[in-house]
């Protein structure tokens, strides 16, 4: 599908078919794709919970201000951002080092370098943690509605729940954050969408403090 | 330009050409293609700084690890992530309800839980603010680079910079977080990238804290 058309089709989408399903495959490519989002120092500070099943849907429809979507998809995504993918010894942060070293970006040499950076950019306090993660998260959740669409699929992002309450459901460490819930189906036939919402111009996005 | 190819085809490039400069039409439509991206009720917590002049590049390169891709490039946006873009008073927020009122999606007489729901999600810590902003702002910058690759041109994201610096350089008030500096330009002729980077594979990505 067109870039062009992806990003003018994609809409948040309120009515859900549940009786059609999203294959695993199919989910597995949506996710595939939006992997490949950039991350700070490549370290995708993301991971997903998948929810499937009726009854855990249901319990997390509670949570989200009894939102119907969340039982009418099929596929409901916890967005978590790992708040600690900075920090020396996450297996992420392990793994870059190691590659960056055997394609040559980097000298085992300057893995105090490597230490200094992460600490000083992303561990010096809560502010820059939850925005390293966000951020990032943020990247690798637009990725995958973007995917979503261009794979014929409808999503819709979520952020009226209950943060605490939804961690305590899915027993999510404290070292996430969970962002957004995302769900994913088809939209329903015969239902209709409002026309898309209005956006900031180029000349509201664009500001200038220094001349004013 | 297909999907997958923008998305296989974004890379983080290094060397631009400082030739090329890069037309002010091109750079709107790509503004204007990422500003199509969701956010949370609709506020668009996002702002850009346009920099192109090159004493400023200059002068941002010196705050940003003097990479040399902030002077080569012809553009370099400081992205900026409005922490206050949920407050009542907010031009956004007031344009968003009367917008919401007048498609039918909201009741004047619900104000009073549009308000409570900004509050409760956004308002009640640093940590919900901060997150709010980068992660709604994370998905407009991931919808800049990939419009961006759309219309032919790369970009890099980068968050090597001393953030209180670049804060004073641009006279950037409080109310903002500056989640990254995105370099835009064309690719340097006779430059070569290195592969990319490795990805989590899906199973890498999934997780699930309830049943271990």
């Amino acid at each position: 599908m067109d870039f062009k058309d992806v990003i003018n089709g994609r809409r948040s989408v309120n009515f859900f078919d549940p009786q059609r399903p999203v294959p695993d495959e199919l989910l597995e490519e949506m996710i595939g794709l939006a992997s490949l989002a950039p991350s700070s120092f490549n370290l995708q500070p993301w991971n997903l919970i998948l929810v499937r099943d009726p009854e855990r849907k249901r319990r997390l429809q509670k949570l989200a201000w009894d939102q119907p979507k969340i039982s009418e998809a099929p596929v409901v995504l916890v967005v978590l951002a790992d708040r600690s993918a900075w920090q020396s010894g996450h297996p992420v942060v392990e793994r870059n080092f190691e590659e960056m070293v055997a394609s040559g970006r980097l000298g085992r040499d300057q893995r105090q370098w490597f230490d200094d950076a992460r600490m000083d950019l992303y561990g010096q306090s809560l502010e820059k943690q939850q925005a390293f993660a966000n951020k990032n998260t943020g990247f690798f959740a637009m990725a995958l509605m973007l995917a979503a669409k261009h794979l014929g699929l409808d999503t819709h992002p979520m952020d009226g729940f209950d943060h605490q309450a939804v961690r305590e459901l899915f027993k999510v460490p404290e070292r996430y954050w969970i962002p957004l819930l995302l769900a994913v189906g088809y939209f329903k036939a015969g239902e209709t969408l409002l026309p898309p919402k209005w956006r900031k111009s180029v000349p509201e996005i664009v500001v200038d403090f220094e001349s004013g």
